[in-house]
């Protein structure tokens, strides 16, 4: 079985690139080393390929169910799998040593995860919901609230969900109907319907702790009424609240994570008597937006790392099977009568990896380095931390969407790189590509980070924020510029950059909306293969002076982001610039 | 349900653009007028809303299985309106009143064809496949062999299928291992596994028509030695013929098609006694591969075709979703108590319909303009008929991929259309993405089009074909310059077509074979968007005088095409023209 993730690549990305060393040096973090980090690394690698990726197809093949008695049949290596894994207080891994954590750096945390989420994704992300979930607790909840439920998440006896979404308001959070009513003991009584609920409901764990958005009386219209309640399926007393798992979704990937359609409050379950879910106010009313929003920065780049994951996997796969497949001779070959090569020998083939390879590595690279801005966040002194803030602000739209495009499309490469075989059930790679689908989805659908990104995130703060991504990109390319190696990429990226921050004035400069916003989506790739150029250019300078075949690979791969990625924001940018209203101008009845 | 195919558009590219009613002025085809034509368009989108797309889901949920008496067992649906196809006498459409066909134009009858591929691909396979084997039989075959196998095939008795690819030779035909060994009687016993044989076992029919490509005594090394025969899996006395179905191969998407690894002549039945399964030569020994290939176009763009009706069924789906969902607001609304909109009236919907209409539009026009050249090499006069054959040979790698490229692209914006929807198998889109994710694989690979389109076809004849393309594009660009609306749009493509043409020469003149191709795949790419952009253009100028809303919309995805497609080959041209190396130079153990 191949390896889902590169150690040798999160090794040259935390330690030679990064400096995840130099953290330990922070009072935060100083009871961690090396020692430490690479323990952790190890333990997931391991804990990975013993008990996530053997499931991975049967979690696939073997759809949960919901039983005769109402409850969700799983297979039963995915319990398994999720008990090691909370055993081993990997959960708590970046959380405070407050709350039971190992307060270790979220780069690290987030590094050993990428193993569980090449291994198994499905598995992976009941763990994912959960520690965003208690993230987000650990940051607006209280004392009491910590102890009830985020405590039991981190020791896995409990798993948490995020339920934003209902029928009629999946990406228009604005029109969420879920109610709120204050109940006389403080508690307030939840009512409404969510749906794409991942971890909806199960029997992993003894309990589920449910973050609900919903509208107290008294909020403004739209998203300024909405509160965030914690909604527990069973109460402290054991008494079932009343949310009812009306269906779960059957999906084209991601089969081992239950995707639930949930009732709140429609009197399934009478807890005290009453219909209605009872619900713990987090924070305070009509707050609950923005608090959901500071953790989403985290939750969408886990995301991005989700997709990278899979990416990443595939990748591995295809180029084991490249090099054990034989079939055909070079093109220059005249005599039929030798012996076929190895299909890694030909060009397309080699083409198809390097791709993969510098999408993958790629992607790894950016999520990584937004999650040490995570670090940066909590251990940085001022005005680093602020900035940190900031760049992460900038960068999150493309750390979830960028990965979620472009290793799909890795994927489809394993597939193409497999052939026949690629495109059934017998290899991974189908399935790898099924579930990636999704990553393009949830979170946030594509083109709500375009007009996250153009529409919120480089006009904010007067554009502070694009003028430090464009300050740290400057940086980078003044550094490349000095060696031979990288100039010629140096200047390519300067030329990017400048069009990047001159469109992006030229957009905002068209006085109307809805023609700035017109093409926010394709902003948002080619914004993202700037960004992606800078992380290989960073790549590149850290893997300078390393000789042998990684940092060979790694100076190909950069190379071939350059050479054949990076120059197609040409048409892009020219697109923008022409401020071109076909998406606007046109009328439904043309369809 | 949604319509598959849009009737409106297929009647503007028959009739407006293609001038198919002409071709009842030949004598070939003076029997048929726009009635009967008509009538067949009617009855095929029939039979296919009635038939074949009510069991669409079905087929992909209820996978065929081999029972214990060895027999593949399929859901009874398929059946029943494979049935009712061959009933209408339409497996015949095109074939020659002599072997009881209708003798209509291909282009006429892939048309028709077009419906059943997009209200149910995997059903449709067995007939494509059938199709394919008669028409090699028609041209190779014996008038006894063509009693004995087209006449039944046409009726629906007996379907067919290509056997050509081995466990270890599927994009290396030169290397296959299987034997034909003769026999004292004229025939030949065969012996080998051939494996993703579609269809290859069911009991649809009362028999199966396999054509083999094998091995037989004195031919020379490589492709030079192989000989194409008849293996029915029954012969004409009712003999059970030495034919065994191994198993069947799980897939990601179309489900409903059987895929079979079979083997031939292993003993496991003993026609007259022997092991040995029972071949019947076709045309002359060591000239299979050419009657193979010489069949290859055809049944290539009806790959295409297939991408293509595929990427269309997922392109009206969407737009019928689009405009009954609602959620969200104009991007210049101020105020959230308004209702919500259809999300077609999102800017970054719109964008992602007009992406699937650019793509699917133009590709169903490639594919009928590619069958339009089959008539002309089948009715027209020299020097026509023979260089329709040259262009057909030119575009059948584009035919091929250009579709199974973008039109699965057109069904994953589908699905991001659909949002969270889309993902579920609640809604069709999904299952669309997962069957059209095959003809990328199928009829040769992705990378076999880019060495054949740039090692073969545009040099062959001294790149004779590659100068009628040319000529044929630049008249199209002649006459668009004429028109105020499609001017700038001539100019740009005979930008792109100059290059096509420049690079072409840049790359041979390379001096070295794997540099020539190091890049072949990018640049069929580019040529298929070149080529795409020509198509378009013939579309907006046979829809010029058009008025109302068909009109507009064709107007508007041509623009589209021209101002967010044709301007990425751009960079493509760039890297071609540049005869980087990186493919080629990437050394194994980098990966």
């Amino acid at each position: 079985m191949a390896d889902f993730i590169s150690r040798r690549d999160v090794d040259f990305l935390l330690y030679e690139w990064l400096n995840v060393e130099e953290l330990t040096e922070r009072s935060r973090y100083a009871e961690h080393s090396r020692d430490t980090f690479d323990a952790v690394l190890d333990l997931s690698a391991d804990i990975a390929t013993k008990r996530f990726a053997p499931h991975r197809k049967k979690g696939d093949q073997v759809e949960p169910t919901v039983g005769p008695d109402g409850k969700v049949v799983l297979i039963d290596e995915i319990k398994d799998a999720l008990d090691t894994f909370a055993e081993s207080g990997l959960l708590a891994g970046s959380f405070d040593e407050a709350v039971g954590g190992m307060q270790l750096p979220a780069v690290v945390s987030e590094a050993a995860m990428t193993f569980f989420r090449a291994a198994n994704p499905a598995t992976t992300s009941y763990l994912f919901l959960t520690i965003g979930n208690a993230n987000l607790l650990v940051e607006y909840g209280t004392p009491e609230q910590i102890d009830a439920w985020v405590r039991p998440m981190l020791e896995g006896k409990f798993f948490g969900t995020m339920c934003l979404s209902e029928p009629e308001a999946g990406s228009s959070l604005a029109d969420i109907t879920t109610k709120a009513v204050p109940a006389r003991d403080g508690t307030y009584r939840i009512a409404g319907t969510k749906m794409w609920i991942t971890g909806g409901d199960h029997e992993l764990t003894e309990n589920i702790v449910h973050l609900v958005l919903a509208k107290a009386p008294g909020g403004g219209p739209g998203v300024k009424g909405i509160s965030l309640f914690v909604v527990p399926k069973y109460l402290t007393d054991g008494t079932r609240n009343d949310v009812a798992l009306v269906g779960l979704n059957h999906k084209m990937g991601n089969h081992g994570t239950t995707n639930a359609l949930l009732n709140f409050g429609d009197g399934t379950h009478r807890p005290a008597g009453d219909a209605g879910a009872v619900g713990y106010l987090v924070g305070e009313e009509h707050k609950g937006l923005a608090y959901m929003f500071h953790m989403m920065n985290e939750a969408r780049v886990a995301v991005g790392l989700q997709a990278t994951a899979t990416g990443y996997a595939g990748y591995l796969a295809s180029v084991e099977y490249a090099k054990a497949r034989t079939q055909g001779r070079p093109v220059n070959a005249k005599d039929p009568s030798l012996p076929q090569v190895a299909i890694i020998e030909h060009a397309d083939v080699k083409r198809m990896l390097l791709a993969q390879k510098a999408y993958v590595e790629g992607a790894l690279a950016l999520g990584l380095y937004c999650t040490r801005l995570v670090d940066e966040q909590r251990s940085g002194t001022e005005p680093d931390s602020a900035r940190a803030h900031l760049l992460l602000e900038v960068l999150t739209p493309i750390a979830k969407s960028w990965p979620s495009q472009w290793c799909l499309e890795a994927n489809s490469l394993a597939i193409q790189v497999h052939g026949g075989y690629g495109y059934t059930k017998e290899f991974d790679v189908e399935q790898a590509y099924r579930d990636n689908r999704l990553n393009a989805i949830h979170e946030g659908a594509h083109g709500i980070h375009g007009l996250d990104l153009l529409g919120r995130k480089v006009v904010m703060h007067d554009g502070a924020g694009l003028t430090l991504l464009a300050e740290r990109i400057t940086a980078t390319i003044n550094k490349a510029e000095t060696h031979v190696g990288t100039r010629q990429h140096a200047d390519a990226l300067r030329g990017a950059l400048t069009r990047l921050v001159d469109i992006t004035g030229t957009l905002w400069a068209a006085g109307d909306i809805s023609v700035t916003l017109a093409n926010s989506t394709l902003y948002l790739e080619a914004a993202g293969h700037v960004v992606m150029a800078w992380i290989w250019l960073e790549q590149l300078l850290a893997a300078a002076d390393g000789n042998g075949d990684f940092y060979d690979g790694k100076r190909a791969a950069g190379r071939f982001f350059f050479t054949y990625e990076l120059p197609k924001v040409g048409p892009l940018f020219d697109l923008l610039a022409s401020l071109d209203t076909s998406t606007v101008d046109a009328v439904p009845s043309w369809f």
